[in-house]
């Protein structure tokens, strides 16, 4: 297998936006490719994670479309849909198409136009990716899920609603640091917790989960762009190499999981990824994951082998995952503050390990990263993609 | 690159269904599976072709939801959609897949049910493929471009309402020898274009096309298992090794193209498939084409190089393209005949061409086939996959 090195990336501002689908991912593909500095050479495929336009935007074939506008003409195109874990999906087969030789360039872009839609629309829309006769039948949402998810972690690792709050403080104080976060706003734990007005500011979502627990629903896109590792030397570009790529599904129903609190699927993405790139996670120097609701970054966290099972809330506790901690989780603000646009976060993820890899990320830097993680979720935890990136010097 | 092989294979029955979704695409997964007879070897990636489901069938995370169905855990899985090609896009990333190392066994399974909504809503659902603010947004469908595009063809290179009736008839005679096509009827020039009641029973859908020149609303699913060629080898297969796939877009408007009937993206998509495959189109025993509507099966037979511009209707009214001519094309009845369940076509079409080169296509069987080809047409030409087939004997 021929390595693959990504040599661009940028992304819109996520948050709510006046443009369209194709205008958002347009503006992150441009930037993307402008950032790798291709010259005259061709792209050769174009891979769209995207899960709701034919629903939410009345739009299908916009792989095509993107390709239209982009006027890459001849390049190969689809778009590629594995719910919130899209972008991911969209990654690994850019991936593979360059390291098959069947392409050299390849532009992975990720978007979504939520807000085409009101908000119950959305619920329902994200809820479509649920069991359709064991749980959507029955009105599941995925905040639902979550809620029953969190009260589980609580009842048996003592995880409290402080330490949920934890993640939401830290991640939307990460967000300050970053322009393209969809929230910007400081909060603290009087604040959305103690206070008497707490209870109004940051009511219950899905108990025990509040608003502050939950990721916004958002518009935006993101973009990276691939290529052999030997054509990215030979044009002179600081490196950034796929070094690991893991994938893996679980039950679809969450009630039919022998222990519910298990992300079985995050486990064995992560050791796939971690075994092909040869590191363990302790070499890991940032990672993003797919915090939605505050709970999932301290499950995911004990998952991908950062800490044992029922000990991430202790190192949210002491610091450790903090922008300036042994090893900063979601520096970016995560889901939670850059917000969700569906299709587009998998691919935001890599875009700030990109950035971080690189020494681009402004105030949130992580002080020479090397190797970096990602976790994009798919379903509630049925379909999951971990990717492992390195910084080649 | 490593060599890829294709050893199983399997379709439901086309047409109307009371299947859901899940239960069509796990009825031809089950079957491809049998089929590839595969003992303990674990499927490692399953690639689903939709374009629908979010829309028609209000469930998204498909790949998973099947994975789930099939328990394959922890396979990868995802959707890929390109439009009417979906089902080629998805066979070329398990390809991809399968080339690049990522995966030994990879399931393609390409599914639509189309008939869950009614026939207004199909038709704004497909038409959701064209371009949002030059075309659909005036109320263009597919019917409406085909009919154009037939009008150009007859007015400049002399095809007749007859040419196009022509094909009907010869794709529905095939059909009949087809047990899992949709449409089982057979026609006649005299029933559907001379007799008084024609009038009635072929109306003019989109002038000059007419009933009987489109292609059904279909439900049903297709499968195929791939695998690395060596391995298929050490199993004792008989072997289909996947010698040539290309790719093409083209502009998403119709009419921005220099010359409307030029199908660019079908020519530039057979160019690589041959070109990959070594071969040239006269060495090719028959052919699948996507004959959405008659006039495309004639376009699409110049555009991949069998037959001169403005010269396929010509040769089609020799009889060269009938199933005992020198290049039969659709003998499994087409998209006209066997249906176009949409994300199922493409994996279908190469079905077709597996059960021709293994012998196994019964009375429709083309004797000696070694080489065949596929065409599978996205958008209204803007985005077009071509495959190549080889029997290994």
């Amino acid at each position: 297998m021929r390595g693959v090195a990504i040599i661009g990336c940028a992304m819109t501002k996520f948050g709510r936006s006046d443009l369209s689908l194709m205008e958002l991912m347009g503006e992150s593909s441009l930037g993307a490719l402008r950032d790798a500095d291709l010259g005259d050479r061709p792209v050769d495929a174009v891979y769209v994670a995207n899960m709701g336009a034919a629903r939410l935007n009345k739009q299908t074939a916009i792989a095509s479309a993107l390709v239209d506008r982009l006027n890459l003409f001849p390049a190969m195109a689809e778009a590629v849909e594995n719910g919130p874990a899209s972008g991911a999906s969209a990654f690994k087969n850019g991936f593979q198409a360059v390291a098959s030789e069947m392409a050299d360039i390849v532009l992975v872009t990720g978007g979504e136009r939520m807000r085409e839609v009101n908000n119950l629309e959305v619920t329902d829309f994200v809820a479509s990716l649920s069991h359709p006769e064991a749980e959507y039948i029955y009105g599941v949402t995925l905040p639902a899920l979550a809620g029953m998810f969190a009260r589980l972690y609580m009842d048996r690792y003592g995880v409290t609603a402080e330490h949920l709050a934890m993640v939401a403080i830290k991640n939307q104080e990460n967000a300050l640091k970053n322009p393209y976060a969809h929230i910007q706003q400081e909060i603290t734990m009087e604040g959305i917790l103690h206070a008497p007005e707490a209870v109004v500011n940051n009511p219950l979502i899905a108990d025990p989960l509040r608003l502050y627990d939950c990721c916004p629903v958002s518009d935006g896109a993101a973009s990276l762009v691939l290529c052999p590792l030997e054509m990215a030397q030979q044009m002179g570009k600081q490196i950034v190499k796929v070094t690991g790529l893991g994938q893996a599904t679980d039950t679809h129903a969450v009630h039919e999981r022998p222990d519910p609190t298990q992300l079985t699927a995050v486990r064995l993405a992560a050791q796939k990824a971690f075994a092909m790139a040869g590191l363990t996670p302790k070499e890991i120097d940032l990672a993003e994951l797919h915090d939605a609701f505050t709970i999932l970054e301290i499950a995911q966290s004990e998952e991908a082998g950062f800490f044992k099972k029922g000990e991430g809330h202790l190192a949210l506790e002491k610091g450790i995952t903090s922008l300036s901690g042994e090893l900063p989780i979601n520096p970016s603000g995560g889901l939670k503050a850059r917000g969700h646009p569906v299709g587009a976060t998998g691919v935001a993820q890599l875009v700030e390990l990109v950035w971080q890899l690189r020494g681009e990320a402004g105030k949130r830097q992580v002080e020479g990263a090397k190797n970096a993680f990602a976790c994009n979720f798919g379903g509630f935890g049925n379909n999951v993609v971990a990717t492992v990136l390195k910084r080649e010097d």
